[in-house]
């Protein structure tokens, strides 16, 4: 098992990684208190692994709330869903919250910790490759408008995160490429040599093979605890993990929530921004060709975004993207590979380029 | 003018209070920085001051949103209704949010401001001698759910309060004894020479009587400063701030939100808690009825709570409430005047007697 430490003073937390980490009882022991468990989960990850996670707890009575599984219930009607059967259950502000599922769980119960009775404990069980690499960790926390992704939310911390890898063997393939978007994002911000490594390595990733998953899992919980310990607000540099997301919420609202998965728009998002970077001639043209082909050849996911989204709807959702300051789009781009950098003020025409580009992105 | 400071770190702020400080336009500078500025207030604020707070804050550019008056629309549809304006404006994460108006407003806004983009800034403006001396201090904020007050909400500290005295000359007579309710519970809590001099100067606050009043205002929220100070979250001494709220809180909900105004029904709580304390032996029986003259007498306050609550109704609504813990309901009670403790496992014997005590409270 590995563990990694989340350093926020006294809202500090570890991440536990490893292989069937759901059978040992006594992690999350220290953990638990007193107070009641209630599960939040959907209903594709509930039948998977709620007796597990109830076992794991035993002795201790949990009750369960089971959420439509996807992306498109990741609304305040949800989390009002949510509120109604805590309240009519009695649930107390010792009650602890567990996530039990994949961002979209751990967005929504985190939300609810941060919000019920101004604030519950809660627990992050992430069961996809991406909640167990990115969104379980950090404390980002929310739902979305339907005019714009995470616009509702707060920064909220877990006590803890139990990643067991052995959940993944579960998760359909299209799942696993759109956590490895996250994963090779990593590599990207900050860590040429680990973009280096997950291109040698990605056909094991993709046949999940467990140590080699495990080394790529706690690298990225490793990077973004350093990076949320000094920036827990995204005041700054925080910022870098939100490379590829400007370009991938608008293709994720725009083409309507759940059509694509998160890590899928992503992926798009991290070509577009090479694409643009080049064009401004920040990169050479040679490594926003290779952020494509490794993307694109070793990890056969798709880099081309969706053509039937309009320029016009492309600015119109950029604009509404959090990153932006007084009005101006911003972007997270690339000096180098390895070497993200937060951008604004981009001259329209390059960006139309960009956006426009189809299968000639980074070409 | 007066300036006390909440001291809490990094979210520190201050608290100005005076005589027509909503003319004082330097006042507000420092906080409003560059983004954008929205006013939330309500129908019958927004006629009496949002050109004056428009005035104030010129040359800049504000927009507003307006919500009807009233405790029944201290819900998560109205900031549902806000996040969609927001989205709509294309609201970023620079804007500031400005509350202007009572409790309700207060507490709305600052549920916006913690949520939207995950926490954006705000201003309060109370316009309640309530909100001055209580709702605006101290970060609470929040919106009722149908079987639980303030049951959804999240603590968040403003930039700053502006308390104008002078505001509360267009308050109803109503308004006035259900924020001098609250200023009372000051005295009881922590402060016996204060309840005495509340006491003395009943009649010249009642009158609204400009040096007395403004007195009150000040000691009032020195005294939440230092309790907030010490316990921001409420996970101790800070809880006292609650009497009465136990009981006002079942009033309240059990009436329909709205019905009766929150000071009314702290003013009825904290003659029930005298009443409890007494019979339980904690106070002698000629302080409870000393406590419920000065409220009754002195301020006219209607101290009995309504008949047409039945007893089972009140224990279910108050073991719901924020305070319970491991299902046990937790009150704020006397050991003195000006000594406040909180206190579970009441028999339950003695806690009917009071529910239905009626006429006799304190008697």
């Amino acid at each position: 098992m590995q563990i990694v430490n989340v350093n926020l003073g006294e809202r500090s937390y570890p991440i536990f990684i490893g292989n069937g980490l759901l059978e040992e009882s006594l992690l999350l022991d220290p953990f638990l208190g007193q107070g009641r468990i209630v599960i939040i989960t959907n209903d594709v990850v509930a039948p998977l692994y709620l007796e597990r996670v109830k076992a794991l707890l035993a002795p201790r009575e949990c009750s369960e709330i089971i959420l439509p599984d996807g992306e498109s219930h990741k609304t305040l009607a949800s989390i009002s869903v949510i509120y109604d059967q805590l309240m009519a259950g009695k649930f107390d502000r010792q009650t602890k919250l567990i996530a039990l599922g994949g961002g979209v769980i751990g967005d929504i119960t985190g939300f609810v910790a941060a919000t019920f009775q101004r604030g519950i404990s809660f627990i992050q069980i992430p069961t996809t490759l991406l909640a167990q690499v990115d969104s379980s960790v950090g404390g980002k926390t929310g739902v979305n408008h339907p005019l714009g992704k995470n616009m509702i939310g707060a920064f909220y911390q877990p006590l803890c995160v139990l990643a067991d890898t052995r959940v993944l063997d579960t998760l359909p393939e299209r799942e696993i490429k759109a956590g490895l978007a996250e994963v090779i994002k990593y590599g990207l911000i900050n860590d040429a040599s680990f973009f280096t490594w997950l291109a040698e390595n990605a056909s094991q990733l993709l046949l999940l093979e467990g140590s080699t998953l495990a080394q790529a899992i706690t690298t990225c919980c490793q990077s973004k605890a350093n990076l949320v310990a000094v920036d827990e607000k995204e005041a700054g540099i925080r910022t870098l993990l939100n490379l590829g997301h400007t370009f991938g919420h608008a293709i994720e609202t725009a083409s309507g929530y759940g059509v694509w998965l998160h890590g899928e728009t992503v992926a798009m998002g991290m070509v577009m921004a090479a694409d643009l970077s080049m064009r401004l001639g920040w990169i050479e043209q040679t490594d926003a060709a290779k952020i494509r082909a490794v993307l694109e050849q070793n990890f056969s996911m798709s880099v081309v975004p969706p053509a039937d989204i309009e320029i016009e709807q492309y600015l119109d959702l950029m604009s509404s993207d959090k990153k932006a300051e007084l009005g101006k789009t911003r972007f997270v781009l690339y000096k180098a590979i390895g070497e993200a950098v937060v951008a604004g003020d981009i001259e329209r025409q390059m960006l139309e380029q960009t956006l426009t580009a189809g299968e000639n992105l980074c070409r």
